[in-house]
Formats: C-alpha cells, structure tokens, sequence
C-alpha cells in the first residue's frame, strides 16, 4: 500500500492524500476513474462512488523511490467529503482557506 | 510520523512526498526552513542541508482528517536527489517528463 497525491490536472490544486495497493491501482488504469484503498473500511474504493464526485484520471507519475504516486485528475464536484474542494482547506492555524462547494448532508 | 506533500507555492508543481514527526513539524515551524523526518536515517532532516536546495516554507495546510499536511515551499535547485525539480519525474510506464536540472555527483 503506498501513498497516492492526487492532484486537479488543470489548476495543479493538491486536492487529498490517499492511499492505493495493487488492486486499486489496476481498477484505476483500467477503468481510468480513480479508485483507492480505503484504510477504515478495509476495502477497494471507487472514488466519488456515492457522491458522484469522481476522479477522471488523466496522468499518473511515480516518486524516484517508487514508493509514491501523484496522479493527475480531473476532479467532478469537490474531492473533500466535508464539501470542500481539495481537503487541505484549512492552515495549521485553523484558518479555513476556501469556501465550501456542496453541503454533505445533501450529497451523501 | 505522517505524509506531507511538499508544493511549489508559486507553480503549483507537487516536488516531493516526505515524512514529519512532532519535531520536525516544531524545526519547520519555528526555523521556516522544512524539516522532515528520515524514515531509512530515523533522525531529523533539514530537506537540502548538504546540497543547498532548501525548502523555505510558505504555508501549511492541514487536511480534513488531520493525518496528512501539504507545505507550499519556495524550492532552491531541485527538490529530487536525482537531480530534478520534482521527484514525480515519470509516469508510471517510465517516461521522463522533466529534465535534470542539476547532475547529483556534483552536488552530493
């Protein structure tokens, strides 16, 4: 299981850290929507699955270790499930940096 | 420990994926130059204390969990080993996308 950057292949927003093993890496590039291995839940799991905010993939790049992936995606709706874009919408102070796109409690 | 993203602030480019303990979390902080921790080293590590190419921190952005952060950095030289700008220099089929900005021998 490694480390997966996903980043918004036009804006270069970093939108969340996730994690893949090999299953959920193959049913990416088969697929060619983003699907990661859910740590919690144990389980392979398609990105925006119930939301609908999927992943489109468009590149995906290897770190000089091999031991980490950037992939490069076109991001439907917002990648966070507290309604935020990216997940990193807050600074370590707190401050919270962007407004939120959606209102979970109506999409999931 | 947990992942952190480290981002050029001004192009957007993902240059690396590293490790923080509390005490490099606390180094960065207070020296605004960024410091990880060596998982092969297990010691605290000034990203570009032997070659020069240090990352001087932006922001930090924390995310929705809380387990992972994102720094915008201004990247002297090349952030990669290898002597490129970014670690995530190839895709996942071994094409290079980017070219070497510094040769390691020299630097290292």
């Amino acid at each position: 299981m490694i480390p997966v950057v996903a980043q918004d292949y036009r804006t270069g927003e970093v939108l969340m850290l996730a994690y893949m093993n090999e299953e959920a890496l193959k049913a990416t590039l088969s697929t060619g929507i983003v699907h990661y291995w859910s740590r919690s839940r144990r389980k392979l799991w398609k990105k925006g699955e119930s939301s609908g905010h999927l992943q489109l993939l468009k590149e995906v790049l290897v770190d000089c270790d091999g031991d980490t992936l950037l992939v490069k995606v076109e991001q439907r709706g917002g990648a966070c499930h507290t309604g935020y874009r990216s997940c990193f919408y807050r600074t370590i102070n707190g401050k919270i940096t962007q407004k939120r796109l959606f209102d979970p409690d109506e999409v999931y």
